[in-house]
């Protein structure tokens, strides 16, 4: 296998990517972006990514894109890591629904604060939509914490999907989301920041 | 195995996994949900997906929801309907980062149509968002018309993200996109409307 190489930058859904693809040992090139000076819209980048975001992961068979794509295929290639129920299609299947409502539902909530030029135009309706955020962020955080009844998302294991919930979770206080009545997603951040691959991914790329 | 119920309703994402499930050949019973009355808040439907949206799938070892969850699920669990890259971790990878993109994207634009209220709480602010549909579904359909090149949207094979593709590519002209510039995905849904499970799903509920 040759080496991969990961585009990521700092504070964005990439982490989960970044802790996974240390939970597993994989062999990879950190490519950070600056979204400050724009990189994630620069021709280069776009050749190679054309929604001009992150994460992506650059394979020896090709471009990867989306995280909850990214985080079973390094599961499947890294079977020996158990970052996911493998052995089971419905066990998988909650990983991969939880994933799926982190990605198009609890991430998108978050994404009305800071990126709400996608879907209007005029200032007063992204002001509209910052408003809403710490309710909608609220919500997601409380369908979760109801059902988070393990050490882990999955129970008794450990899988990639709790580095994604720990990434998007991580964004509850910043938007506005008093995180003291969450305490299954407190203690569920704890038992993260212990995880070796968590130290690792923030030390070569801080929040 | 015993016999799934599938929680759907008329013109939504869960058309693509009804679809699937005949492409499968599951043994299914249909839940239609009536929007206009609600149904998907119903205490009885809450307590079955505290979500209440559709897809839901009830099957023996317990519901699922998020399409691209149910459409990998039901790939693995009907792996001789060959609706999935099951032996290839990339390819299988590929086709849920298109999933992942409908889901987390696509879908998200189209919703900010009918669904604003879900982000925004004024009136004049839901109607900014309705202005912006019909640019970025032209936006997400063009990315996905410069990369459809085979048949289907993983080239030779058939998979489950074609059913995905024709649910969400099905609302473009309801969303004002004009798809006379979008050659490939006509042609696409030109095909999916000759396979016999697509004609199964839109005679049991119409679209
Ligand atoms: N659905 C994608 C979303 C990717 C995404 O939105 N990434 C953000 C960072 S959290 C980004 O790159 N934004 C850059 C921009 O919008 O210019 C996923 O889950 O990977
Ligand atoms: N991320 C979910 C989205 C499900 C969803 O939003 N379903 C819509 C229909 S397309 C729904 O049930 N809406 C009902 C409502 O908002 O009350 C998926 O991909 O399955």
């Amino acid at each position: 296998m040759s080496r991969w190489t990961f585009y990521t930058a700092p504070a964005t859904c990439a982490l989960a990517t970044h802790i996974t693809l240390h939970e597993a040992g994989a062999d990879f090139t950190l490519a950070k972006l600056d979204f400050g000076a724009q990189q994630q819209q620069s021709a280069e980048y776009l050749k190679l990514n054309p929604k001009g975001r992150v994460p992506a992961l650059v394979t020896e068979d090709g471009v990867l894109t989306e995280t909850p794509a990214l985080l079973a295929f390094i599961a499947q290639r890294f079977p020996e890591a158990r970052l996911a129920p493998l052995d089971d299609p419905f066990r998988f299947a909650q990983m991969q629904e939880f994933n799926s409502y982190l990605a198009s539902t609890m991430h998108v909530a978050h994404a009305h604060k800071r990126r709400g030029a996608r879907w209007v135009d005029d200032a007063a309706a992204i002001e509209a939509m910052q408003r809403k955020v710490p309710q909608t962020m609220r919500a997601c955080a409380e369908l979760i914490e109801r059902r988070l009844d393990g050490p882990w998302v999955l129970g008794e294991r450990y899988s990639a999907a709790d580095a994604y919930l720990y990434t998007i979770a991580g964004w509850l206080e910043g938007d506005g989301v008093d995180t003291s009545t969450l305490p299954r997603l407190l203690a569920h951040r704890a038992r993260m920041n212990e995880r070796p691959a968590v130290k690792k991914a923030l030390a070569e790329l801080p929040n």
